[in-house]
């Protein structure tokens, strides 16, 4: 096994000593091994720390080769040892038993548990950084003193940690927040709050894209769009099952007239009441209704944040009310649908597979029958074979009614991404006393099969904005060709090219800063537009435009019709 | 003056009349004259009338040619006349004063103001009808019994009443409530809530399509698409002055962790905010934002009803950000937006356009400066008269915040629409903070055009299905094209021309059902389907189609693709 996760701790322990070295009046409080490295809490008072003087000293203490030795001693004794150190004096307060555990590197003596790497020889001081400073309450009691906190990073090897340093510092450009804000895709306002995004222009059309995609697939696949009201009334959730599930998470709304509604937490129960209002046949089977309405979560106002946790999220939602019998032909429609979008974001491929079963130690856990359930698992083993999904078995991952297939992506950082679902649904047709009438005349209870194909917009653009880096495939990009002119007499062709683009609706803005040429691509190139194109005299006179094309650079000169088809031909084949 | 009021308020004393003499024992409510009829309110105990017996009592009457005697009693004599009529000794008592009026017609008094027609003679049989029965509390109300209200139709000729029972009948026919369920566009549910529509496919396809119309139309015109929130700090109402203007019609929002917010009852603050959002340059403008989000309302329970009145409404609107010397150009760009939509729609031509201006005489009533006001109306003038918009001058009819140009339409019924209106608002961008920088380099707050097309979708929607009676232009139409076959074997010919028709996104089905040609004609015309395709033996051999046109019958035979050049143009021109 890895000794990393000891070579953080000690180096946190370190740390600490070199604080001490440098500051001796500094009081400690804790400091643990963490992901990617460790930190230490201390209480500064008025003193201001030096980063790089720290990680010097702590360089010096590790070229020392000293040992972590362990001790058991009695409380009484830590006490004494830590006369002083307040925030010490209260942990072995806390401690139960009589005695504690303490080590001690060099002149540094900690209360710790362990465990710790031998010798400090054991760090390669190239494979550790301080990287920053934050503040945080003593034991994340936020009644108690505000701490410095100290972090640092700490790998096995150099390369590891260059690595971890690269991706964080791309992760940075490519966060959503700051990229959003640049790209002018959506927007906050104050007097709006927190957690409730606005989409700009920009963003706006980024959206609209997605879901024409998803909708497009999903019309070829039969699916019917239908729109249901953001509010309801409670017995609704109710009825679902959702109230319990959701309690604190509701939007209860009112009004002076004596109203009671709740904003909606999910979809599907409005949705089985499209299907409740006619009566069905089995002729009539599969009903695949499709929508792209929001709904409502009262997330914890600390933690809104961009657009990966709002107050309301508009879900892109689709059930397939269908027979026991047409169900595998319903999964495999879904998996379908899954793969045609994520293909047309080049993410197929680069995705894996897996088969939530039930936890057969705790059937109690689940609703529904045997049988049913024994139906579907079967169902979706045979889908996943057919379908050739190398789909990995994970018993115990199944929903409340019943067994579902899930997809995970990895995004350009290699972060995985878990959005796509199918799983059948024998419990909530049920619930809503939903039927068809069989080719017999009986009334039968259709089967649900619920899917996500691209989730909620909101966190769907958030990830594709930071796994695109803001420079989005052509078909998706808000402006998808920016025309920039050398001087002010070439305007008007530079209108005439504008309007032969914009009238095959493609996306095109003319550059009317008064900037020079080299700057007008600086800033088209900053905005991640997918082509520039140049005018100048020579253009304007030849009927032509310079292309440049992100990422290739100049493409050179070309006949303006020819460019046209060319950038038609790519948005449709979404290259 | 026309005497038909008269008339109308004596057919209800003779139809009082009538009902004594037919039912002695009856106790009398009260019984005015009301818009094109009249009704009288009685208490019939356990009593069953027969309309058509009172009716002929009613012409009986009328015949002896009888005239309305007039006289002025205490009340005390009143009491005495009208004892054991309970509510006529209630109503004696609710009046002011030491005297009654009475009206005498043959045998009947009844406590009254008048003014009656003369003499009987007066009414022409033909052109009154008893129309319908109906309960209604005395004097409205609630906590007072149920009385049995008999209404009556009445006109000053027998054509006018005959028009006006076509009229109802045909309204009747058109209702969007029956329609909408008929042609299964819209439901309800019980469980989700009254005022809460649910769109089934076939209402959000024309959904849908109006919002393409609308946008593709405004897109035209340099609008840009923007999505706002549903939901808003009450802040933000604050600074508009909506907060005061809906005060008890706002929904308010909160959740068990302490989250307070209102749903938004307008859109323009949200739009303001997007603006806000960077720093505008007088080079950026005029910036035009359209969006198609839901606003709520909070109706009274008792007043939802059908599309018209509900709770949430998805609201098509828009607004200009621009420089005041931009104005005149963008008023005249929301006329040319309105005229195309209403045109597409057949409805342009059948309009009338009103100039809505301050009233002059109680300048107190608006906010703003005189000076803007007097630049505005100027502007709306001469719009008005370069655009030959024959508009009528409104004095009074401004809004709040600035002058306006209001449409009306006349929809197949003759019934009034107002929707459409272009907007000046020099007060929102100021109460915000909005600003520009001027060529010179000053903070100028800009102005807003605030423009309405067709309002919300759900009113709409309603108006267009009454105005259509269900039968939407080919473009709208949910079902473009039915294709029917004569037997079974034809199915798979039937296909094809489906695949065809789908793969030019025309919407078509096949009719399924196990039914006779004639029974699948006869329901596809009910369903106001514009194209009906009989296939048989013949057509699959020759590869073609017989045709059968909404209100022009059988077409004859054409080759498939034929067909599909005709209609895919008919579409695109919205013949």
């Amino acid at each position: 096994m890895s000794n990393i996760k000891n070579i953080r701790h000690s180096l946190a322990h370190i740390m600490a000593h070199a604080v001490k070295n440098l500051y001796p009046k500094v009081k400690f409080g804790m400091g643990p091994a963490i992901e990617n490295g460790f930190y230490y809490d201390f209480d500064l008072g008025t003193l201001k720390v030096d980063l790089s003087e720290i990680e010097m000293e702590m360089e010096k203490i590790i070229k020392e080769n000293i040992p972590f030795k362990k001790e058991v001693i009695s409380k009484q004794k830590a006490n004494d040892l830590f006369k002083g150190q307040k925030y010490k004096l209260e942990i072995i307060n806390d401690i139960k038993g009589k005695n504690v555990s303490i080590f001690t590197v060099g002149k540094f003596t900690d209360l710790c548990e362990g465990p710790h790497i031998k010798n400090t020889k054991e760090i390669n001081i190239e494979s550790f950084k301080i990287s920053r400073i934050a503040g945080a309450y003593f034991k994340g009691n936020e009644k108690n003193k505000m701490l410095t906190r100290i972090y640092g990073l700490a790998f096995e090897t150099k390369e590891e940690l260059e690595n971890h340093i690269k991706m964080q510092e791309e992760a940075e450009k490519r966060n959503h927040r700051k990229l959003g804000k640049e790209l002018d895709l959506f927007c906050f306002s104050d007097i709006v709050g927190p957690g409730l995004p606005l989409f700009t222009p920009k963003g706006t059309i980024v959206k609209e894209e997605l879901q024409k995609e998803v909708e497009k697939i999903c019309k070829n696949y039969g699916f019917q769009k239908v729109i249901t009201p953001h509010l309801a009334k409670i017995d609704l959730y109710e009825i679902s099952g959702h109230k319990q599930k959701f309690k604190d998470e509701l939007f209860h709304v009112s009004s002076e007239k004596g109203h009671k509604f709740v904003m909606k937490p999910v979809q599907c129960p409005h949705q089985t009441q499209i299907y409740a209002s006619r009566i069905r046949s089995y002729r009539d089977l599969p009903i695949r209704y499709m929508e792209s309405e929001k709904q409502y979560r009262a997330e914890k106002t600390g933690e809104v944040a961009g657009l990966n946790r709002v107050y309301a999220i508009t879900v892109e939602d689709g059930h397939s009310f269908c027979m026991v019998e047409q169900v595998k032909e319903e999964i495999k429609i879904m998996v379908n649908i899954i793969k045609d979008f994520y293909s047309s974001l080049g993410l197929w491929g680069n995705h894996s597979v897996y088969l939530a079963l039930r936890d057969y130690k705790h059937p109690e856990k689940y609703i529904g029958e045997e049988k049913d359930w024994k139906k579907c698992e079967k169902i979706l083993g045979e889908v996943c074979k057919e379908m050739n999904l190398k789909a990995e078995k994970q018993e115990g991952e199944a929903a409340l009614y019943g067994p579902k297939i899930d997809f995970m992506f990895k995004d350009a950082l290699g972060k995985e991404i878990q959005i796509p679902t199918v799983q059948i649904d024998f419990a909530t047709p049920k619930r809503f006393n939903l039927s068809y009438i069989s080719e017999k005349g009986k009334e039968i209870p259709p089967v649900m099969v619920h899917r996500a194909i691209l989730g909620s917009y909101e966190r769907f653009i958030a990830l594709i904005i930071e796994h695109f880096g803001g420079a989005f495939p052509l078909w998706l990009s808000p402006v998808q060709v920016k025309i920039l002119t050398i001087n002010d007499s070439c305007m008007d062709y530079a209108k005439k090219v504008k309007d032969a683009l914009s009238s095959k609706d493609i996306r095109v803005e003319i550059d009317i800063e008064n900037n020079t040429i080299s700057k007008k691509i600086r800033e088209a190139e900053m905005n991640k537009i997918p082509y520039i194109l140049v005018i100048g005299e020579k253009e304007k006179k030849e009927n032509s435009i310079s292309v440049r094309k992100r990422t290739e650079g100049n493409k050179g000169e070309m006949s303006l019709n020819s460019f046209v088809e060319k950038i038609e031909e790519e948005i449709k084949s979404k290259k």
